[in-house]
């Protein structure tokens, strides 16, 4: 079976053995071949609807698409070399089982429509699987701040130790962060909804296709409002790739963190061996290569969004070959974003917390703000607390005594407003009882937040509102 | 008056002047003065339902804020070469325009969410400013549609000609992209809607502040949940950027257009000579530099947005003083979107657009897509009308005769389906109707298009909702 | 035969699955193969010189490498799913082949210094491609610009009309610009020439190999002084992705030069059918997919080089799991500049160049300039010559005169200078003599510049030159 | 005084004052006066020499020039809102006080040639500051390392404790990583060496300038060989940004080292009070702001090296005025890079370092490579030898047992190669001693290290190549 170029009539010429290899993307787009089958059953559909093919073509065309589908399911579709993409492949298969009538498929219709429609399907499964990865991480973080819920650890600004606080409230601020990458994901989904097909190359099928049937049978939700507008952008897709690049930014934090805290300098917990690889030369080493994988793929993410924006950045309008590039990225953040998050769920959820190395890290000098709202309670203006408590810490570092152990009567020296009952604050359970305000990292905050996180659970998730337009 | 560092207390040593220079923010955050004064007025107020100001010392604050406000408005703030930033530089004045209460005014909560509560409310104004641009954009687009409704003009990709289309369909392709830049504008506002203040510098405040009340009296949507999460991250900030980067650009690609068709080879427009620059050298240059400047600010706004995501990447939790790097490129983004809208918009607004320049440069091979589509409405399957077409097109070239001049007799050498109506069917406006399903080109639709447009923009905007969290 | 992770000993669990495929790096390095066997090499024959390995281990090993390489270049290595890397696969697979002695290999030696010491070798290779690519594309260039050396064609600024210039000129722009790439690539060649390998994990091997030997045998310039540094940065490897990068964006400014070229409404060009591509359903099109991808291409390599920088951006001393995730952004960026570069020359050899519609585009207002120049040579100052000669313009556009065709009359009651000899200065080709100073767009400055650029090829590359250090 | 556009005589329409603030330049580009002053000098010279200014008119120039440079170093330079760039804001002074002389001296330049000789003039100094300030960090490492040249430390990969290292050997790697970042900003400094003035807009000045004199008496190295590649291109100010923006990732390294041994956790070092910052809320704090802000500006950087590239990528050929936006990200980059260095500098060198907090921190499994090398040492296979280890610290884990502390017994059980001379293995300084090798963190190894680096910057810094054009 001949397997010319679709468009071969008009050129005297064969292209370029570099220039097939060159403009070859059947590597990267095979994978949507579920979606071209989908596509491509939808169209037959919509032609017969016009008397384009008749109903036996129709069948036919369908009957020749399950088979293709098998094939490629099973990995034994025959692909050529000269197939070019996986939609010019896939037609090409069609035409040689079904003969005439695989000739038609392409009526009335552009690989610019086909290939984004395929695209939009795409990656409202892919945001989907997020949107579940998401899920499921949140519960395990859920899972672990309950498991450690009065667990007390060093809370940190500047990497310098700042407050006592939960770790369970620590876990609980990646929950909440996660809510807001799962909200984006679910926003650049619900975006996906108009569908592309049916705008040609750019100013509409030249045939009456019934769009409305097309998106319908298609699971969008409305038919695109303008050819050109539909075949042009790319700003869909992008979104999609800006909320998965941000998932992994935020993983990567949580993931620095947990290298640093299964540092023997701060011990505060152990990565699971599974998760945990060796080195080759050194026989002691158990490192913490899962959470810096996840690590370096968010910064291949911050690039590969890059790219995509550069790629559309001053581009004439009208579809363009450029934007062929824009699957390769599209699809490694993706995958790294889906791969990341399962990785990071499981070493997370095996983690081995070290409570005792958490409290035993403490330093008293965190108490130092209880120095200080001691003061303001007792009338003093805080910037001056703020003051004499840092005068304090000072005094406490050149003498070498720890604040918690300063005698009352040297503090007395620093402020008279200072009495007996400042030791009921100057302790570390203390401060975080008087943080109980609402987001607080006081355990009975923590508790009602921990109860809210829960009550967001177990609501099922809405069915995505249709776009705006 | 003395202006000490806030935090003096616990260093022997001063700040190095180079130290002093480098860490300086006021150039950059000083914009921040109205939003800090706002959040100052609701704190003093939270100070006092707690006891921790009296009624008059609340008082005091408050004539003093507004004093200050009109200082900072008249560009008469006294500001200090040892002011850090504008939020030390307001605490330093009020302190010395109401004593003792002013020293007050930072109790139970740090710079951290403090910052980030100013940052979210300029963020509602700013987006409020880009989403009401867009408004103003997509008006003028309807009614440069409606204007230039019938106006044929080669539709291209590839930058090849390739169908013919009408300037409005081109026009309404805007829209459409802007309605989606606005929704994600809108999301992103949305998203700034939960309240960080009150959670101190990382683990809440130390003072059992009403955060309900602050919240509402600030205009946001509920406190935030946690008070790590609300002072460590910067996802919302970021994806505020994300969204008026995209916007600008797609300014770039329409920026892009009007620059070709301004050039003398295309002719199709004209940039009013209010927005074209001429050259320092060459006397009959009339450039389409705003146009330019856009597509340049586009290319800056990527950047800016690698660098708020570079910053976050891998960094520690909690506040790290890296964030304060996260202005510049926010403002800057925000900035260049804003005046970007509005020149594109005004561009936009008096083009000179030359309809017979674009309907004299229709190629007759815009129509080989009708010559397939001809036969393939005749019965052949499209592939193979594709290929006639293409060996069409190219005896047409070789033997220098136009497609639509090619003699009856000789097409009929290619096919015999051929016949006398082929005549209808070459021709521009012929092309035209036959695409005017939903969402095409032809102009039945896309006077549908221009009337579904024109409902939208008077559609009073929804109130913007709460937050899912 | 087992395949064991080579740090099993200190683990008492397995890796799991999931991580096994996310650490899998065997996919993206197999590639460096012919690198890691020339380091195996050099390494058993140091091990050899100290006695870690008999003479007669060593010629087994050099034996077992000369065979596994004829497995890998005959595609029948036997890779196992348990292979993490190219490197291990290839000590495992040494391993069953010479026993013992395999498993000496790594005596000394880390997988940290052993894997940036093959990227280097590879880098040394890559960059030489590329560096004779460039060569190739200037030669073209130089040929190009010879078969068109004396044709006329409108210049550019703004995408405007601006003067009058040679073709050659245009082309020879190209060659300059390539020259710095070229010693960009170089400079980043040269800075390869530092063999890293005996460097260990980050200390140093523990045995007294002779790294000066390591460094000849190799072909490096001599040992790196720092073993810490060797193994800890990617500054080199990033210096040369950066110098590809920008090769690949100077590619796409030339590209789209010629897309614009391409399009019916310039047509100073046509692709070669042999890189052009047609359309899936418009059998007219002829679209310059070729450079549209290397433009796209080059909007990737922002995105890697992005990236790359992301993934050492605050990243912790030493070798960190990160950077495994240097090499697909490295290598898709060198891929890409190579093939681009490749196509690139072919489309330009191949570029049917179109002199006489270059000569027809040019319009009569490109020698405005030279009617503010004629008045500064009568001695009017520039800037009043200038402003005469934009009010000539406006009169010429308002009375539809081309500027050419403006009487003598006319013309004086702008400025009495005016005289008959003005009719040699407003010339398209006396506009282009006038600019003969070196550099300029004048016949006999391009001549010149022809001759200097042919020079320049005709030379013998020098060897590259030692490092400094 | 009026302040038209030079450009005005075409034009029958003033620009709109919303495109006069979106077009203005001058806040950004005012830092290139001194650099237009000396080229402006340089340009009257030369027009002297043809002729095109009067002797008594180049000296008015001169004077003039004089006047307007001590007006401007002074601060007291009328600025006028219509000036829309430095250029043309010192030619209206200029013409202000020479009167027809001044109105000459755009006689046969452009803006375009005039806007990048500045810059390139402005790029080779501040790359020189860059040189000089990488030279003064070299200068204090070396001390560093030499005060402390025998301090031990863990070193790490991973951040997990790998092997023994000196702290002279970690400053060193610094040393080395800057001296590649030295050499890179040189070959960008020596490619500022071809003068574009001379090149017109695009075509070449329409005056036989002497463009070797220009280049000689401005300190360039030869004039540029093509007009046209002088004007569009920006390849070589992206170079320096490149070469600038590598160089603050490596300080963001060695920065996010420091911050780390800088926390409580490490207690490896304490930063100097000068260059610590505290907090608004909590006393005791000692933040490493000063570092946080160098890793954050080189986020920015890599931020502003992508706008650059984005800018430039599928440009058109010749200026346009995106490029007026390569300004804003290069001049961000030199000085952060700039201060960055300095602040660095300051730092490290009054940096407090705790030699005992770093032998403390050994933790006895860092000699687990020890225990490998000896039984390879004794004749075991590497693999084997790294296997047996591998259990010994996992035994040594599970019975709670010090690497070093385990019985000469329970190791035979592993091995019987183990011996009563393991102790003298299993010692950190022992493990030092065996590294010494050329480039390994060994003492000895380390001195000849540190004199290898004292020579190179006793050295005088070589004159800067001509470039090979």
């Amino acid at each position: 079976m001949s397997a010319k170029k679709v468009w071969k009539g008009r050129f005297s010429k064969p292209t370029a053995p570099e220039m097939e290899a060159f403009s070859h993307s059947l590597e990267i787009d095979r994978r949507l071949y579920r979606e071209d089958i989908q596509v491509n059953r939808a169209w037959a559909q919509a032609l017969a609807q016009i008397g384009l093919l008749k109903a036996r073509e129709r069948d036919a065309i369908l009957k020749g698409l399950d088979q293709i589908e098998k094939e490629l399911e099973g990995g034994k579709f025959p692909f050529l070399p000269t197939d070019e993409d996986i939609h010019t492949a896939i037609e090409r298969r069609l035409t040689e089982q079904v003969g005439p009538a695989g000739a038609k498929i392409h009526t009335g219709r552009s690989r610019n429509d086909q290939v984004i429609t395929d695209l939009l399907l795409y990656l409202r499964r892919a945001t989907e699987e997020l949107i579940t990865g998401i899920r499921r991480l949140q519960e395990v973080t859920v899972q672990r701040a309950e498991e450690h819920s009065e667990v007390l650890m060093p809370g940190y600004t500047h990497l310098q130790q700042a407050q006592p606080i939960l770790f369970s409230h620590y876990a609980l601020s990646l929950f909440w962060l996660l809510e807001r990458d799962r909200q984006r994901l679910m926003a650049a989904q619900r975006r996906c909804g108009l569908m592309p097909l049916g705008s040609g190359a750019l100013a509409g099928s030249g045939f009456p296709i019934d769009r409305h049937f097309l998106s319908e049978v298609l699971g969008f939700e409305e038919p695109s409002p303008n050819s050109l507008d539909a075949t042009a952008h790319r700003d869909v897709p992008i979104e999609v790739a800006f909320a998965a690049a941000l998932l992994l930014i935020h993983l990567s934090r949580y993931a620095a963190d947990l290298i640093l805290w299964a540092s023997h300098e701060f011990g505060f917990v152990t990565i699971d061996e599974a998760y945990a690889t060796g080195s080759s030369m050194m026989p002691q080493k158990r490192n913490p290569d899962s959470l810096e994988l996840i690590r370096g793929k968010a910064a291949a993410a911050i690039g590969h969004l890059t790219a995509l924006m550069s790629l559309c950045h001053g581009l004439p309008h009208g579809y363009n070959r450029d934007l062929q590039e824009d699957k390769r990225p599209l699809f490694a953040i993706l995958d790294d974003a889906r791969s990341s998050l399962e990785i990071f769920t499981r070493v997370w959820q095996t983690l081995d917390i070290q409570p005792e190395a958490m409290i035993q890290a403490l330093d008293p000098d965190l108490l130092a703000t209880e120095l200080a709202d001691y003061l303001t309670h007792r009338g003093m203006p805080f910037r001056k607390a703020h003051e004499i408590a840092g005068q304090i810490i000072r005094w406490s570092k050149s003498h070498n005594v720890p604040l918690t152990e300063i005698p009352l009567s040297t503090l007395r020296t620093f402020s008279y407003l200072f009495d007996e009952d400042l030791r009921h604050w100057l302790d570390f359970r203390a401060a975080l009882e008087r943080r109980s305000l609402y987001g607080g990292t006081g355990p009975e905050a923590v508790r009602e937040q921990l109860e809210k996180a829960k009550q967001l659970l177990s609501q099922t998730t809405p069915e995505p509102e249709s776009p705006e337009l």
